[in-house]
């Protein structure tokens, strides 16, 4: 193990909420490299932010984002726990990006949770018949994994965020739960194109 | 019946496109006031915005708006027949007009026929449920009357246009087919309120 300096380790508390020793064990997992650290802890969940996932989201704002001169355009509610960080600008920026990445990466729903019965059902089917001459518990698992895959290509929270492709939405949300010391729920969004579905 | 100038119908005719046999009844129905023979027509659904309401719509815009810094939002997509009439000043001004009207005034529905059979049943049997003492028909007679009022309450096309109380949703629409030539079609809208339904 390399020395990581207390400074470092202070850096990373104050930039991301967690612990100490947290933070410690994620700059020495990826041998003092800050933001490695960083993306570390949150694909963790970082203590700060899972202590708070069950927090009450009544506050928030709503955002829109107008892509391509009115051809795509997105509505989204993102919640947080008071009217004090609905106005913050680290807040709303986590919105903003929220919305941009709607418009580029068109997710049909804000979690695996929302994908109606039938849809599941039909992607099971399909995944299924896309396998021959395996037992049954081998096609069960490779069904799953196939779900897995529509969850992480159709799911808002699932999706790899378009600014960096190494950590999902989640990871973006809960950085920030831990940065704000907020619950923050990504509550619905809408996203139109001009003659689209 | 009083005397229209042919001036007076050729201007009526410019800004609403309807011919000049409908120009002339509307300003000799209001005496000549210019403003009221333009309603006149608009309510009556003017001849030219009529003949285009089959015409294929698959141009169009997606606009947005936000209200009160975020607690209120609202995305349309609102569809014409050319991206000329797209890019057009005049039909901009009517998303944006369709955009404040939705965030003033909440419709759930775009029109009727898109209101679920459920709720329809339910507001029947509540409009019943307030009356007692009467024959069948006239009970029926009641009901209808109570479920237009519920669809003139919650169906944007069919709700009095916040800016003149005067004219519906409909009307100002149909306005716009005549005064741009092209069959416009609200397609669809969300309005998002901070913890609202």
């Amino acid at each position: 193990m390399s020395a990581i300096s207390a400074e470092l380790v202070n850096k990373l508390r104050q930039k991301t909420n967690a612990g100490m020793m947290d933070c410690k064990k994620a700059l020495t997992e990826t041998k003092g490299d800050f933001e490695a650290a960083e993306i570390f802890l949150r694909k963790k969940g970082i203590t700060k932010a899972e202590g708070k996932a069950d927090r009450a989201t009544k506050e928030g704002v709503i955002s829109s984002y107008i892509h391509l001169a009115g051809r795509v355009g997105v509505l989204i509610e993102v919640n947080c726990e008071t009217d004090f960080v609905a106005k913050n600008e680290n807040f709303q920026s986590l919105v903003k990006d929220l919305c941009l990445h709607i418009a580029a990466a068109s997710p049909r729903f804000v979690q695996r949770d929302e994908v109606p019965a039938d849809i599941i059902a039909k992607e099971r089917e399909i995944g299924a018949g896309q396998v021959t001459g395996k037992p049954a518990n081998v096609i069960e698992k490779i069904v799953e994994g196939k779900l897995n895959k529509f969850y992480a290509d159709h799911c808002l929270m699932e999706q790899p965020f378009i600014k960096n492709p190494d950590i999902t939405i989640t990871d973006v949300v809960k950085g920030k739960i831990a940065e704000l010391g907020e619950n923050l729920v990504v509550r619905r969004f809408t996203r139109y194109a001009v003659g689209g579905e």
